[in-house]
């Protein structure tokens, strides 16, 4: 990165306080993978017994770390415990036989500084694509790792994952089972090369809760589905999306069917997700898209995602002009079905549009008002039906085009 | 629009002179329907016998002019002539029952200032979408649009038609057939909003070939399929896109099954799409992607549209940066079957990757150097079978956002 970036406007005021969760502990280290002066890898080691479950990229040129997670994330919960290895500034995509290489040397050496067996160290790498992961960088630094473990290390493991992030992002839920409180910690990073499925994004949300894997992997998938799975920045979508998902059972609460940390898993999961929008590149502004009255939900999730990825629509926002025809021009190409005649579109709580056009009563001004907020809301209803989704991304500002065109400079 | 823009730098270094077309004469006019001081409707007659075929948008939520140039195209040739009547500044594009109403009566002044039949006149409209068309300000003008028709008007027609150009789009080509001329000349405007299928985009083509409708709208479909279908700007998609062509006979040369005049109709229709690539707004790079040795021609376009739309590519072109990972990024969210390690990549002539890694003999000097010219190539071979497309876009600038932030103001 040539330059330090201003910390987005949308940002949390402050880091939350993250809980200690029971059976995990953290520690990072400046390895000096490619940036200087900060932490660029994280350690977290997970007690034995710990159910792990996980969502990844979809895309096709999947980095050498993403396959080794997802042929390592169905295996047996170990007696022996488990691991997550994280670097940032290099991504190992694309590295060709080196990057296989490159995880193996990587998760050998976590397996021998923590006694975890190497099936059950998964890695991330996140960065530029296409160099050479120099590993040797993180190996040598795995002892001093294992050494300096600490149960309340989780915000500054949010910091070493860091990339064009300009704020670290974390998010926490306690649920009340029994009398016995279960906690929710997780962090992220991510803020470009974001879109369906899943992002640039890497996400690790741990829990004190007792569960099965495979109930675990369960919550994870339907969640991914409402969160992470709908965002975007710019339609880009990266080699390396992982999230991972511990449940360290330390809490000793069974929560298998239990709909309120399934609620709480879900809250996390969205707070993060949202986190990741709100350090969208460039993004001044927050904006919800919400698609009713599709034919089916997924064309509702079509609508909405192809309103969400317009750049005519992103620019607009930027410029606070409520362009209600770039809406209507991103419905129409999305492929979903529509009626012209149908469509009735909301910025925020203002009617623009009524049954194919301009309301009566639309007020130009009131939109406008809405337009200047950070936090914006438009609603499409298409007309035809009961399908619903809703969306979360940014505008498109210059701010976009100045770290992306010289990212590597 | 706000501002004058500057042309773009892309711009061919002068309009060309385009021969008259026998059986068709042009009008414009300033009707003042949105801008000021300038013409914004222009007036094209077609004689007695014309046959008339196109290609229109496929948006779900197409413009009403678009919907009444869908119902006519198919109609016989009359006896009478056609006409095609388009303003700039304003789309009438979901503008509910008064855009109808208003191509209606267009079309009427149309008929009743030419001679021609109602169900022969062709509007388009383009500009603004969602504001109602003040068309008595075009119906108006008419008659002084009928009483100024001019064989050789077809560059102040050009000119007539422009919203976001910065420069007036014209080319032409000359076959000949038995000892005999057959000419053909187009214009084209569209500079945003543009990805198949089509591209806010308006282009008419004229020539004095003799040849019937049919045979002429399987020319103008297969044609369409490897021009304005394969040229995207912003991946946006406008409701406007309108394709004519028009073939008024007066060359009396029958060119049906001809293949040299389907080549020069091609070439026009090629030559006028690069030209909207290269008033792509912003636009400071011409990229020509072409991708090979994809599965099948559909997955070769799917890639080569992926990569030519991808957010993170055209900035980095725009960087002058030969970032070869984002290319690899964009061929694996696209969708189409693709193997990480059968991928390579050039940069105009230079191999950068090769089956999956970086090229051995890879210069970035070499890359660098190419990257830094005003026409770019990038070409990737998927290494699984024999499809092939090639596709046309721009780079992501500063400019964009300068334009679409700011459009409507």
């Amino acid at each position: 990165m040539g330059k330090a970036l201003a910390v987005s406007p949308l940002a949390p005021a402050s880091f939350p306080d993250l809980p200690v969760i029971d059976g995990v502990r953290f520690s990072t280290i400046a390895a000096g993978v490619r940036y200087q002066g900060r932490t660029d890898v994280m350690l977290a080691l997970l007690d034995p017994g710990t159910a792990v479950a996980g969502a990844f990229t979809r895309s096709a040129t999947r980095s050498a770390p993403v396959l080794d997670c997802q042929e390592k994330i169905n295996g047996d919960v170990d007696s022996a415990g488990a691991a997550i290895l994280v670097n940032s500034g290099n991504s190992n995509a694309f590295t060709g036989k080196g990057g296989v290489e490159a995880v193996r040397a990587i998760a050998d050496a976590t397996a021998q500084a923590t006694g975890v067996p190497q099936a059950r160290v998964f890695t991330s790498s996140t960065g530029v694509i296409g160099e050479p992961l120099p590993f040797d960088r993180i190996t040598a630094k795995l002892d001093a790792l294992a050494g300096t473990l600490d149960a309340g290390g989780i915000s500054e493991a949010a910091k070493a994952i860091m990339t064009t992030d300009t704020f670290p992002k974390g998010a926490a839920a306690e649920v009340s089972i029994d009398g016995k409180t279960v906690r929710i910690a997780g962090i992220a990073k991510g803020s470009g090369m974001i879109a369906p499925d899943m992002a640039t994004m890497l996400v690790y949300i741990f829990t004190d809760a007792k569960i099965a894997r495979n109930d675990l992997q369960a919550l994870v998938s339907a969640g991914n589905d409402s969160t992470f799975n709908c965002i975007t920045v710019d339609s880009d979508t990266s080699t390396s999306d992982t999230l991972l998902v511990a449940a360290t059972g330390a809490s000793g609460v069974d929560v298998t069917g239990h709909d309120g940390f399934a609620g709480a898993l879900h809250g996390v999961m969205l707070d993060l997700a949202h986190q990741v929008v709100r350090d969208g590149e460039g993004a001044t502004k927050f904006v919800e898209i919400s698609v009713t009255g599709a034919r089916t939900a997924r064309d509702a999730k079509t609508h909405a995602l192809s309103v969400a990825n317009s750049p005519l629509v992103k620019t607009a926002i930027a410029g606070e002009d409520a362009n209600w025809g770039r809406v209507v021009m991103a419905v129409g190409k999305s492929g979903a079905e529509a009626d012209r005649d149908l469509l009735s579109i909301r910025f925020g709580d203002v009617l623009v549009a009524d049954k194919g056009w301009v309301s009566p009563g639309y007020s130009e001004a009131d939109a406008a008002a809405h337009m200047k907020g950070e936090n914006l809301r438009i609603a499409v209803d298409i007309g035809l039906g009961d399908g619903t989704a809703t969306v979360w991304t940014c505008d498109l500002t210059h701010g976009y085009i100045d770290i992306n065109a010289d990212y590597r400079s």
